[in-house]
C-alpha cells in the first residue's frame, strides 16, 4: 500500500468536518464553489477564463440538501477507495459503485448519472483537485507522434518509433501515470482532426519539422489538453493549433487556450494562454487559392455562433474581430479537407511549410 | 516509383473499358454488383453474411446514368493517383480531390460527400479491393495492448511495452502496412467499451490471462475488424467479445463475427465467423448478483431491435433465442459499467477469470 496521497487526505478531510460537527451536536456543513456562469470571470492578465471566490455552504440538517450532502459523502468514500487501491475509473462506474437502495426504504442513493456527476465536479472543485488527480478518467482519446519519449507504467514509449499509428493517449497523463523523459521538438502541433493528423504522420511532417504532431479526433479531450500543456509548460515549447474554419474551430481553438466557461476551475492546469492559431483563416482560401465550391455555405447556426465568438472578452484583439468578421462576410466556412482539392499533400508541402515559415498565426 | 500494384491495374481496366468502347464506337459500360437487401444473404455454412450475384450495367449513352458514369471515372482516377504516389486519404479528401465545376457550365463534378461514397462503395465491390487496399482510410480508431509486435513504416511496436495507454490502431492495418511480427498470446479480448478495456489494461489482464487486448471505443472500425481478423486467421487466436448486455451489444458483436448487411461485400475479409460472444449475457445478472438496480429498464426501441435481432437468420441458435428472450423478459439490460458495482475490480478479477474458466459464452 502505498503512503496516504495529499487528494487521499483532503477526502479524508471531508469526513472529518462530519465527525467533528457530530461531536459538537452541529450541523456538518462543506463549502462548495459556486459553478454558475455568475462566478466565472475571464483574467485577462493571465489570459485564461477563471473561477470566483463565491461559495455556497451544503450542509445535511437541510431537508433540501441533505440527500445531496450524503451522495457527496459517498462519492467521496468511492473517491477514496480509489486513491487507497491505487486505482482509476470512470464517471459512470462511480455512478454504479455508489448506487444503492438505501436500507429500509425503495430509495436509491442515486437514480441517474446526473446526479453523481455534478457532485464528482463539485469536489473538484472543493478540494482543488484535477479529475485526474481524483483518478477519475475517460477512455483513450486522441493520438501522438514525435520525437517525445514517454514513461507509462515503467515502460520507455518513444513516439518516434510507433509507424504511423502512434501512441494512444489516455484520459489521464499525469506525471504520477505518464511522465515525459525526453522531448528535443521544436513545437506542438495539435490538429482537429484525425484524418489530417494522418496525412501528416504518413508524410513524416514531424520529422521534417521537428515537431510533436497531436489530435483529440475532434475537441481535443482532457489528456490530450493535458499533454500539450505539460509540453508547453515543461519543455517550453510553442503550440500552434489547426482547425477547420469555421466558429466550432474557432471554439476550439479558444478552449485549448483559455479553457472554458463550463470548466473554468481547471484552466490554471489546463489552458495554454500562449498558444497559436495557426489555420484555417479566414484569409487563407484567398492567400491559397482554394476555390469557393470548396466552401461551404455557413447556416444560421453558424452565423450566430461566430456572433456570439465576437462577443466574448478573449475574442476582443482586432485581428480576432477581423478573422472572424472575414468569414462572416464571405458567407463560407472551409473545412482542413478541402485543402485535398489542390492535391493530396497540399496540407503538408505547401500550406503548413509557408505558414510556418511566414509566420502567418493568430494570437 | 514502386511497381504497379494489383489494384492499380484494376482501376486502370477501367480506363480500359472506356477507350476500347470508344474506338469501337460504343457505348463504355461497366458492371457494378446490386448492393441491395436483395443482393444479400446470410451463408449459413461460412457463416458470413454475403454478396449475391446480382450486378447492374452503369453506360455513358444514358442520360439516367451519364453523370454517375462521369463520377465513377473521376473517382477511379483519384484513386489511381493514390496507388501511384502511394498515399492513403480519407472519404472526405477524396469528395474535396474530384469536386470541380465542369467546364464551360456552372455544374460542380460533384455537390456533396453523399454523391462521391456509395461511388467509392460501387468501386470497391466492382474491383473487389477493400476499401483499404483502395488506400481510403478514416482517422485512427481504438487500441491494442498486449503480446502483439507489430511493424508500422519500419517502426518495431512492441504492444507489450506501450504502458497502460497502447498502440493507437491505424485505420489501414493491411500488411502493406502493418505487419504482424509475432504474437504469443492465447487469445483476442475485443471490448465494446473504451473504459473498461482502461480497466483491464490498468490491472495487466493481457499479462496474467496472455492475451491481446483490443477496443474500438463502441461499435468497432474497420481497423480494429481488420487486425482482429488477422490475428484470428494468421495466428489462429480465439477471439472472444465483451460488449453491454443490450441489443447493440448483440448487434455489435453479430458484426464482428458475421458482417453486416450494409458492407456484406467485405465479410470475408473482416467477419470472424468463429468469434465468442463472453458476456454480458442476460444471464449473468443473476449468476453474478447484479441487483436489479444497476440494470436499465428496455425501452421500446430496444424492446423492437431485440425482437429484429431474433428474426435475422444468424440468430436463429437455440441458445441466442433463449438469451435474447431472457433480456426480454427481464426487462431490463444492464452495461458493462455496472459490474463496478460489485467493486472496481470486479471485471478483471472475478467476472472474466470465471467466464474463461467455466468457457461460458455462445457461439
Amino acid at each position: 500500500m502505498a503512503k496516504t496521497t495529499a487528494v487521499e487526505k483532503k477526502l479524508a478531510g471531508l469526513a472529518d468536518i462530519v465527525i467533528a460537527a457530530a461531536n459538537k451536536k452541529r450541523d456538518p456543513a462543506i463549502k462548495i464553489p459556486v459553478r454558475s456562469l455568475s462566478n466565472v470571470r475571464f483574467n485577462e492578465r493571465k489570459g485564461i477564463i477563471e473561477m470566483g471566490s463565491n461559495t455556497q455552504d451544503r450542509t445535511f440538517f437541510n431537508v433540501a440538501m441533505a440527500k445531496k450532502f450524503m451522495q457527496t459523502m459517498l462519492v467521496a468514500d468511492a473517491l477514496s477507495e480509489l486513491q487507497k487501491a491505487e486505482l482509476t475509473t470512470s464517471l459512470r462506474e462511480i455512478y454504479y459503485r455508489t448506487k444503492h437502495t438505501m436500507a429500509d426504504s425503495h430509495e436509491n442513493t442515486f437514480d441517474t448519472q446526473d446526479e453523481s456527476d455534478p457532485i464528482i465536479e463539485d469536489l473538484e472543485v472543493g478540494l482543488e483537485a484535477l479529475r485526474e488527480e481524483l483518478h477519475v478518467r475517460a477512455e483513450n482519446g486522441g493520438t501522438v507522434i514525435g520525437p517525445l519519449v514517454l514513461e507509462d507504467d515503467g515502460d520507455r514509449v518513444d513516439c518516434a518509433k510507433l509507424g504511423k499509428g502512434g501512441y494512444s493517449v489516455p484520459s489521464i497523463v499525469e506525471e504520477e501515470y505518464v511522465s515525459i523523459k525526453k522531448c528535443t521538438a521544436d513545437f506542438v502541433l495539435l490538429v482537429e482532426k484525425g484524418t489530417q493528423w494522418n496525412r501528416l504522420a504518413e508524410d513524416k511532417f514531424w520529422k521534417k519539422y521537428n515537431c510533436v504532431l497531436m489530435t483529440g479526433n475532434g475537441q481535443p479531450p482532457r489528456g490530450i489538453r493535458r499533454l500539450t500543456r505539460r509540453l508547453h509548460e515543461e519543455k517550453k515549447l510553442p503550440v500552434y493549433v489547426l482547425v477547420d474554419n469555421d466558429p466550432w474551430g474557432y471554439y476550439i481553438y479558444s478552449v485549448v487556450k483559455q479553457g472554458s466557461i463550463n470548466l473554468a476551475f481547471e484552466s490554471k492546469r489546463m489552458a495554454i494562454p500562449d498558444a497559436k492559431f495557426i489555420g484555417l483563416s479566414s484569409a487563407d482560401p484567398e492567400r491559397y487559392g482554394l476555390p469557393r465550391n470548396v466552401g461551404i455555405k455557413l447556416n444560421d447556426k453558424d452565423i450566430s455562433r461566430a456572433k456570439e465568438l465576437m462577443n466574448y472578452p478573449w475574442f476582443q484583439k482586432k485581428e480576432w474581430q477581423g478573422e472572424v468578421k472575414r468569414m462572416l462576410s464571405s458567407g463560407l466556412k472551409y473545412e482542413l479537407d478541402a485543402l485535398a482539392n489542390k492535391d493530396f499533400q497540399y496540407l503538408t508541402k505547401t500550406y503548413l511549410p509557408k505558414k510556418l515559415k511566414d509566420k502567418d498565426w493568430l494570437d
